[in-house]
């Protein structure tokens, strides 16, 4: 492999000085971007361009080509796992994804397969070899997994969900049977991320996307349990050099403290906390991710620089910090704006 | 006024020991109901029920015959306030609240009317006078409001919105117009709290659904601020008796601390908070209310029961708690599921 040329990311995922506040922002390969919609047209679909390396490596690159991002994230969706699992996963145009088999019963958990990602998964894995080369050591490629809780709801809904109704009826009604489901798709996350670190992946980070809709205790249970078991089965080095690991709950703010001690090197942050305190609360136990709020990139030149600058003062003159927004780039974002914001946390963390 | 015979929420309020937790639910006069949908069918739609006085204070008063509960709920929607103003609320069957003029510019908010409660939203305070006297004492009855930035998203982006595009837009690009909307709106739903308490309402709620999306620094400037400026002006004692005001914020967990220094008597939780540790984060300075998870409801006895014991005894043998859902009752929950929580949270307190 080619020695990494800008490694500012994961030095400050390892809390080491850095010259410049790393930057790179969730969904990056996105709808926002033009050149993303026609690859996208391309492949006709989502999913198709999901299963296909050449294309899923085309769009990881994209952004790079257009803004100087410290990282590049692999292109592809958090349900691979459950549709290689056999749930039959299917996107119908203007709504969510769904599931042909969606698992609501004792049985439909037994007969869910052990992942074998190599095997069942070659074509996520084919690309974070692909891409890796493709970048050529320009930036490192962040792996990532949506978390068990996360998948868990997805499978027994059967797709999205405003309640998350059946599959807190489980949690609550039969905890054990959500518990086995969580164990499984625990191991398989570990496997999963495993195999893109074989692969390449020079960090990885944990998608939990909806571990913020629990109570207090249900997130520690039955989210963040499971995302320790995963952290405590990765493979934290890969040649030669330590592959950091990013725990991020969307709505987690309240929960950094138990977060932070799960054995991950960093937590992303929505933008509903306040960096600065949460550097406080943390201490030196973890770098911390984030956190502009997307929309703030609707907003004009001067907003956005504004909005970059009182985030990199709130965090302080520390290391370990790598800039972000909260959650994805939203689609209706110019793409000029998305470059003013990243060169923003550039310049300002130079002074 | 006839005396109360019920005050067990009031007393939990003003953090006086109570011989058990009172307990009310948000949106406990709703579809869930099947009393409810058959006046509801009667009266049309929604805002014909809003606006009829008669028919909001039957339905205000359907759950208070189905269970003990400790406090009713002036039934009205939080939209009001900008349809009175002008702006044209309508709703279309399955979908949420629309208004045929939002504001988006200057003029827009030049041309708002200063709000006088008594003759711009009669069939609310009307309501309020009916539903104190057909109450006769039972228990107290709340008055509630919107919060001027929950308000505001609706008025900008002209509904509901998934990432209030426009509504955050003007905050960061012309944070001075949106301070001039919120002002305005602060004094309106002040002066239309205390209509209500004129009226007859003997604690308010401020519900700021919105406050959560966001950002720490935004929420202390945009929502919090105005929330404080309500409080100030709120008639704080009527009938000879304390008027209790509770502030909830949606996804507010993370601000316990600076919303308990408003001037409130009392925070509202969503559930995922850890209620123990909200009391001691705040103290002997407020009350709390809430906070289990509603989609709880959907479980069976046994977990609905458990659930109640771990938010007590996670709050404490302390003065100062009204049992709560963390977020409105849904309309799939079976009324006997509402009925076996709220005798949980009273024979689980008495202990």
């Amino acid at each position: 492999m080619s020695e990494l040329k800008n490694d500012r990311f994961l030095r400050a995922l390892m809390r080491e000085p850095v010259d410049m506040t790393p930057v790179w922002m969730m969904r990056q390969a996105g709808r926002y971007l033009p050149e993303y919609r026609n690859t996208r047209a391309q492949a006709g679909d989502f999913l198709g361009l999901c299963m296909n390396p050449d294309l899923a490596c085309e769009v990881t690159l994209q952004p790079l080509r257009r803004y100087p991002l410290d990282a590049a994230i692999l292109f592809s969706d958090i349900l691979t796992i459950p549709d290689a699992m056999g749930l039959g996963l299917f996107f119908e145009e203007g709504e969510g994804p769904r599931f042909r088999k969606p698992v609501r019963t004792e049985n439909d958990i037994d007969v869910l397969p052990v992942l074998r990602p190599e095997r069942d998964l070659p074509y996520v894995i084919d690309a974070v070899r692909l891409i890796r080369r493709e970048l050529n050591g320009a930036v490192p490629l962040i792996g990532f997994s949506g978390s068990p809780w996360t998948l868990a709801t997805y499978m027994v809904e059967g797709g999205s969900s405003k309640d998350f109704r059946l599959a807190k009826t489980m949690l609550y009604d039969r905890p054990e049977l959500m518990h086995r489901l969580l164990s499984l798709l625990a191991d398989a996350v570990a496997a999963y991320l495993n195999a893109q670190i074989d692969a390449g992946a020079q960090a990885v980070q944990i998608f939990d996307t909806w571990g913020g809709a629990l109570s207090d205790a249900a997130y520690q249970e039955f989210s963040l349990a499971y995302m320790r078991r995963i952290v405590s089965q990765l493979r934290r080095e890969s040649e030669g050099r330590k592959v950091p690991v990013i725990l991020f709950t969307k709505g987690g703010g309240q929960w950094l403290e138990a977060m932070a001690d799960s054995g991950c090197d960093a937590l992303g942050l929505d933008w509903t906390t306040n960096i600065g305190q949460a550097r406080q609360r943390v201490g030196s136990r973890v770098a911390l991710q984030g956190n502009m709020d997307p929309a703030v990139l609707y907003a004009g030149a001067a907003a956005i620089r504004a909005e970059v600058g009182r985030i990199l003062a709130s965090f302080g003159p520390y290391p370990g910090h790598v800039f972000n927004l909260g959650h994805g780039i939203t689609p209706g974002v110019l793409p000029e704006h998305a470059g003013i914001f990243i060169e923003a946390v550039h310049e300002l963390s130079m002074r």
